[in-house]
């Protein structure tokens, strides 16, 4: 089982989340490419990071929308979001390259990650751009989603991803994060459904039932105040489950 | 002798130039990253034009000013300057291979580019980045600026350029673009200005004398209405005096 | 009967469009104010040379997205947009002020515009920042749309407007711009139409039937190549069937 | 003796410093407005807060530098400045009149802040915005700058400022912020400082001399770890010194 958080969210002066500390638990870190958060020095100084811990270096790509955080649909034109997606899978490169180190794989994020769970077109763009980028490149994306399922007929390799910290409709969909409950912070909760998501391939859902799910990798939040915390309590939780936790990518 | 344009200088539903007409007469193109103008889905476009071409495709790296063109100084730490650098170079790298080519050069752009003639910090700045991110990418810039001197001394291959359209002082530098009779728009002028460039190795001054430069390249503006029409006729007067017109870098 | 178009739509080293030109011929000019397009130092002189002539100003508002010029849908939350609007009025208020003018509508430009037709949570967001920050503006936009019912309901003066150059559907519905037909470039007929709206109360739609339209202004579209051209047609043509051309609010 | 801190300097999702604690302490707040930092939402918050404890607004105008924050300089033409100055002041206008507040005065943001205290160009550009947006409106800034010197020379109401926590050079500059020393942290220093400036109309030297300082307002910085209790440290030493802490301007 892999381990994913977003680093490297901050912009310029404001910073989001203790990198340093989530790095030194995950095992795959999704870098803000500069859209949606992410400047140039905070790329590099994470892809470091990252590097020097072993944790697999992914392209967070996201919507040209820093008042938003990237957490606001744009209706784009796929030809214009499929550009703007190798242009940050470019510049992230540029970053990692800089660090001594290298993209293997590609997440979507914020609105751009819930649009392509259904949106064909953008969902198209997308993997469309990291077919011409880079094929080797893996997709990091829900389990289901149309991002996945196009990334498989392309031939790209998918990973598919469970959420530890959000709650899980009885049809195996995400609760709106704007939903009461949507938020899981216990964290032996939390980790006790990474266990079960793990070694049982399935997660609870809101009303006590529970969902296959065909997860590769776990995402915990970063921008939560305990994130970190949450992070390492599940990693320990899975320890003690002898469940391994590595990248889904081979390092190079 | 190599011809050098600015191109890509469009930002969204707003144009700039004749980059098609353009790109059809140089041999090297600039195209802006995204900072100072160039947007994704252009960038993409005039790199495979370029491509389809033959003509060496280079970054034409810039401040993150888009209001202002890029034309204006900013007084950036070095290190916040030379992660922009590489993040711009790994953009266009990604647009260049979206379109099945690559970027072979680098040339600042506006203020970045008067700056680094003189001011070292960031001159050193634009190098480091370049040699972290590729060492085999050659620098387009001024003859005798602090950018080529620690360029060279980094062991980059480095080209100087000389300017066809813009008055030179008996020193040898550029008369500032705001300065009356700065520009020369004369095509039959800036035709033979050329011809001596590339074979005298010399440049006339305002004074009526001239001084001597290292040019390998000519760059001619893209901005001006008659952009493409006084590269045709450069290219034409080169040709004329047996001057062969091809890029500096080799090309893949 | 009131002739609108929108003016001030470059942004730095950008331009769009002859303003000069437009702004001699409407009588109502919606200036963008910064988010979509439209630098504060256009913004200001755009203003100047409204007054000078007599032409009210607009405030142009719209999403923040440069890239996109404002055309593409961002699903913000209601909040954030009615903080947006009231932003963007008091800054081409400042601009207005400075040439000392002022402001005197509001229009939503480009997927605003199309959106606040039927969403009633992002046209409630405008209403408001209107409401709140000046309610003696009039509020310029399609007869019919959410937006204008609203607007009525906040007992702000409402102006429904109709498309010169613009295809309608037998319902009275706008034909989408990237249909086949849906721009009539022919001014003739262009002015013809107008003509029409304003005498009749009519306009002609794609099936050859007409349908009512209570428009008290007509939009001129500011970024097509022969704009001032057809707005200069259309002009005469009113002229010629004696109806009097003159903005909707009270010019102070 | 009025306490001056910027306040409302997050971005989006970005937050800044802890403007409630800020605001039941000082008596104006200068508000960012969304060049350097500051967006809608926040900015019409913070006029809210401000407005409902009697606080002053200013307009906190800067360069158009979100990556940067403002704090480097930009060579711009004074021209554009002037527009961008008036720009945000209508802007942060718009913002306090949805609060039911006003603009009382304006004060430059940091890389800004120090160009106007020797550059005449871009301070007379910041002074003409000044007089032609609203001549009543108080500018605060350096004591002795040329901000302070051109905004008088135009009869706008001025307030020279002290700094309290930031460290003085004998012949009465500031240390720049690099230097080590140059940021006082000690509570009781700064407060005592504050006392001496108040009663006393001197600041003490980095050489244990002191220099007479004509500050009718004392800055606290608000993005220290700290700041709130700092101005609160302030303001009840000041209390003890029997010293009035009130707004310069007149409220309304």
């Amino acid at each position: 089982m892999d381990l994913n958080a977003d680093v490297g969210e901050g912009f310029g002066k404001w910073t989001c989340g203790d990198d340093r500390a989530l790095l030194d638990v995950v095992t795959s870190a999704n870098v803000a490419c500069g859209f949606h958060a992410g400047d140039p020095a905070t790329m590099r100084d994470v892809c470091r990071l990252a590097a020097d811990r072993g944790v697999a270096i992914g392209a967070h790509v996201g919507y040209r929308d820093l008042a938003g955080f990237g957490r606001r649909f744009i209706d784009m034109e796929p030809a214009v979001l499929r550009a703007e997606v190798v242009y940050q899978l470019g510049a992230l490169g540029g970053c990692a390259r800089g660090a001594g180190a290298s993209v293997r794989y590609v997440k979507p994020h914020g609105a751009l990650y819930n649009a392509v769970v259904n949106n064909a077109a953008q969902a198209a763009a997308v993997v469309e751009a990291i077919a011409e980028y880079d094929s080797s490149l893996a997709v990091l994306g829900l389990a289901g989603s149309q991002l996945l399922a196009l990334a498989q007929r392309a031939e790209l390799r998918t990973v598919g991803e469970a959420f530890a910290d959000r709650a899980y409709a009885p049809d195996g969909r995400l609760i709106s994060r704007s939903a009461p409950g949507s938020m899981i912070s216990n964290a032996a909760r939390v980790a006790e459904r990474c266990v079960r998501i793990a070694a049982e391939g399935v997660v609870d859902t809101v009303d006590g039932s529970c969902v296959p799910t065909r997860a590769e990798s776990i995402c915990v939040h970063g921008d939560t105040p305990n994130a970190s915390r949450l992070a390492r309590a599940i990693r320990t939780a899975l320890g003690e489950a002898n469940i391994d936790l590595r990248t889904f990518v081979e390092q190079v």
